[in-house]
This record gives structure tokens, C-alpha cells and sequence, in this order.
């Protein structure tokens, strides 16, 4: 195979994978931005050493923030592109074998000002060991504040077409994995209302890369049409609240459940651009519940058990 | 020994320790409450059905919280006496057999509405098994935004007072052990200042009940003068914000790292007592830094290394 170690090279597919993932950070960032007028995406520039071998270097990334805006409260579109020795822990968590490996990703979370628009979060990867397993992983997933039906299946229709142009069964698989794996065990529900979510797909790769690709370039579809429609709706203190509350489940699940925060916090990664999935402001009260009947209580409604969106 | 699993009995010293820790809880309360005017403590009693037979009752507790006081923004004061079968996979988690069990504990944490007062966090339990095994455990940390370094030391010499009354290593034991346990390993400093922790304190355990007694004893007189002392100082905007941003830490430990909390979750204990300690309004923002040499930096500094703070 070829040596990831010494030149930090890829395969082929690897490197059109990294420059697909850096060109999706552009063109995200854009689309966001649009939305704004006086606040843009921060670059940040890091690099990592070897984990095995720590005066080589280990690849790093780009972490790009926008914060503040008046639309976005916090928004991180963050590439990276690391490689080097696997720790042999490492591997053994993720089931692989403890070879070399080379790893590019984008991941990106939207965290609007408007309680009425919902939170999105989307991960792409690719990862490749020298001894020539690779794979694509990654999804995408919707939280709304408040429960706009007809955004939910905007959402998921967007990503059904995106789906059944690569494979008529890829939307209601990665779907029901999706519901699976963005649930709070301890408060019994759903993170939000789901979306893609998988891992592992190995084999036919190529096909696979064509699958993200179509997924990356759905992402905007599926969630800037819910942001214009929703950004102007009136909301005050209550929604507000509201908002930081169900923010606190979304830190909640991520710092004790998802999978890439937990592994980039126990690997050491660079932990600003882990944690910059969390909200900007949150709230825990004391046994909160929301009125019945309420439009909180609706939304509450909806988590607890996965829904079918689309026909 | 005693049977457990019928009746909820315990031995003697498991039936001294729930009494106390009952007192205790009411002597918190009464303290903290002695600063608010219009605010009190509320009170939920709840019950668990057992881990095995789950037609039994498997104990409860009583889960006391104030909110939205002048001084205290969110205060919980927790007693909880379970018993009954423990699964197999916690018993391998904690060490001890899986034969049924029996615990009692007291937990408390104090979330101030000024930056200028630090958190406090308690916690004592007493915990026994069918076969004979039984041991105390607890401790109590200090969490300031605001490094008033007279504070630290009163807090640390109260409590070394407490300890030196019951065993002249104690202090330096359970110090040590404290600036270990409540390290934020992604971040690379501690919690707070520290204070006491210990865990497994098997054998003589009428002594370690002494020892416990005497912590509890010394907590008011540890927390309370800080308060009164700083619960006046001025404090903006600024202040507020950065305290917002250190609690984000705060809840980081908790649901990354905390035994009690990561096993509470585990075990689906319920839930709003587990995550009452997490702070009521909290931030997230990427990569903040203090200005070089603000007393905010110099907090900061404060955690990076363990200090001695009484001779």
C-alpha cells in the first residue's frame, strides 16, 4: 500500500476526498454568510502532531467560527485532515487494526439566534489505514425549538432525493440509524428529529463518495429554506428560555454520547474545535415541564418516538 | 447479616448514618436559606422500584432545591436511601460484589448568583452490602470564578481543622486525592481549588463515621463567611460572562468525567436530582482567553497546578 506514515500521502480517493470536504467548507460558509451582514467566518489554522511519533507531524485542520450574528448565534464549519499511528486503545474502540492511518472530515453546526429556527449538524468522513481498509462515515441531523411540521419534512425530502439517487434503500436505512444513534438514553428521547446518519461503508467506495457528495451538496437545500422561511417569526423571553433549556439536552448528548466528541476528548484533539458544537448560551433548570398542550410540550411530543417523514 | 433485599433494613451504623445525613440535609438548607428572604427550599420526594425485582420498592430520597434567590441562583440539597439487588455490570464497575446492597448519601451543590462567591459541592454516602462490606465515602470542593486567595485558604483550613480532629493524615490524604479527581483531563486544569475526596474507607468504620460527621459539620462554617464576605462586591456584565463561560467547564466535568453523575445516568436514577448540580445559566464560547494578567487569567492560572493552601 502506500506509506501514510513517513509523507502523511493517501490514495487517490483520499485526496479528491479531501478536497471535496475543503471545497463543501467554502461553499458552506458562503451560504451561511449570505444570511449575514457584518459578521463572517474566522479562520483558524491548526496542526497536530503524530500521535505514535510526536515530532512528526499528524496533519491538522481548518476551523472556521462564525459567532454573534444576527441571525447565527454560533456557527462552526471545521475540515481536518490527520494521519499518522493509530494508538493501539484507539483501534481497539473503533474495531480497527492498529495500522497507520489518514483520516479528512467536515463537520459543521449551526446554532441560530431565533428559537423558531432549528439547530443542524453534518459530518462527513473518510478514513484509510495502510493496511487498505477505508471507509466513508457521516450524516446529518435536524433539532427543531419548536415543532414546524412541514420544515421536518422538508428537511428529510431533501435528503430522501439525495438518498434514492444513489441507492433506493440508503434513505430509510440511514434514516432508522440516525433515530438510533441521536437518543438521550437517560431522558428517554430523541436529540431532534433525525435525519442521515452512518458509518463503516466500505466496499464499493467510489459509489460511496458519490453518496456523500450528493448528501454535501442537499445539506444547504435541506436547511436554508427552513432558515428564511422561520428567521423573521416573532419570538421573546419565553421561546427564548425555551431554546437554552433544550440546549442543555443538546450538550447533554454530546458530551455523554456522541461518539466524536468522547473520541476527540479522550484522543486530545484540539478541544476548542471539538467542543465548538455547544451552544452559546444554555440553561439547566430543575424539573421543568412544559404546559400541556403547548407548543413546547408538542415538540417534547415528537421526541420520544421516531416518526416516518416522508412517504 | 441483615437481609436487605425484604426489608430495606440495614445495620445499625447504615441506620446512624441515614439519620445524619437527613440532619444534616435539614442544616443546609436552614443555612443557605438564612440568606434569601423570599426564596425557599422546595421539596420533591420520590421513590425507585429495584434494580432486580422491579415490583419491589428499592428505597428513595428526598431532593430539595431553591432557585432564582438573590444570593443562591439555583442551590440542590439531596438525601437518597436505596437498596435492594445490584446489577451485575455495576458491580463489576464499582469493584464489589453483586450480592444486594444498601446506601444512603447526602449531596449538595451551590450555584451563587455573583461571580464574586464560588460554588460549592458536597457529597457524603455510606454504603454496605449483604455479604458485610461496607464503607463511607464523600468529599467537598470549591469552585471560584474570582481568585480571592484569602477565601481559598479559609475554606482549605476549615476543613483541615475538621480532618486533623479525626486523624492526623487525613488532611494531605484526601487533599491529594480531591486536586486527582476533579481534574478536567481536555483541558489540562482542575475543576476548582479543590478541597476533600475519598472514597472505599473500609474497616474501622464507626471512625470514618466520626470523620464524616466532623466534615459535615465544618461545611457551613467552611462556604458560608465566603459568602457573606463576597456576596456584596460589585460585579458587571463582564463578571457575569465569565462566570457563565467557567461553568460551561463545570458541566463538562459533571457529564464527562463525574462518578456520580456518568453512573447516576447509567443506573436511569432519576434524572433531575442527578443533573441538578449543573449551573443554571451557561456558555459556550469558541476559543475565549483572558487578557494577560486579568484576575480572570490569574484563575485560570490558579488551577493549572495544585497548590498548598494551609501549613
Amino acid at each position: 500500500m502506500f506509506n501514510l506514515h513517513k509523507s502523511g500521502s493517501m490514495s487517490p480517493l483520499g485526496e479528491r476526498a479531501r478536497a471535496y470536504f475543503e471545497q463543501l467548507q467554502r461553499a458552506i460558509c458562503a451560504g451561511l454568510e449570505s444570511f449575514e451582514n457584518e459578521k463572517y467566518f474566522t479562520e483558524d489554522r491548526w496542526e497536530r502532531a503524530d500521535g505514535r511519533h510526536p515530532d512528526q507531524s499528524g496533519g491538522g485542520g481548518l476551523t472556521r467560527v462564525l459567532e454573534g450574528g444576527k441571525v447565527f448565534e454560533k456557527a462552526g464549519v471545521l475540515t481536518s485532515t490527520v494521519f499518522g499511528g493509530l494508538p493501539e486503545s484507539l483501534a481497539l474502540k473503533m474495531n480497527v487494526s492498529p495500522t497507520e492511518f489518514y483520516a479528512t472530515g467536515i463537520s459543521l453546526i449551526v446554532h441560530p439566534l431565533s428559537p423558531m429556527v432549528p439547530t443542524v449538524h453534518a459530518n462527513f468522513r473518510y478514513f484509510e489505514q495502510a493496511n487498505g481498509d477505508c471507509w466513508f462515515g457521516g450524516g446529518t441531523d435536524l433539532t427543531p425549538y419548536y415543532p414546524y411540521e412541514e420544515d421536518i419534512r422538508h428537511f428529510h425530502s431533501v435528503l430522501k432525493k439525495a438518498c434514492d439517487a444513489n441507492g433506493s434503500e440508503y434513505y430509510q436505512r440511514f434514516k432508522k440509524w440516525c433515530d438510533e444513534y441521536f437518543f438521550i438514553k437517560h431522558r428517554e428521547e430523541a436529540r431532534g428529529v433525525g435525519g442521515l446518519f452512518f458509518d463503516y461503508l466500505r466496499g464499493d467506495t467510489e459509489q460511496y463518495f458519490d453518496f456523500v457528495r450528493s448528501v454535501g451538496e442537499a445539506l444547504l437545500d435541506a436547511y436554508l429554506p427552513i432558515v428564511r422561511k422561520r428567521m423573521n417569526e416573532p419570538w421573546g423571553e419565553r421561546e427564548r428560555a425555551w431554546q437554552a433549556l433544550r440546549r442543555g439536552r443538546y450538550v447533554e448528548f454530546n458530551l455523554v454520547y456522541d461518539r466524536g466528541t468522547t473520541f476527540g476528548l479522550e484522543t486530545r484533539g484540539r478541544i476548542e474545535s471539538i467542543l465548538v458544537s455547544l451552544p452559546p448560551k444554555v440553561e439547566w433548570h430543575y424539573n421543568f415541564h412544559p404546559a400541556p398542550n403547548s407548543r413546547e410540550a408538542k415538540l417534547v411530543e415528537l421526541l420520544k418516538l421516531p416518526r416516518n417523514w416522508v412517504e
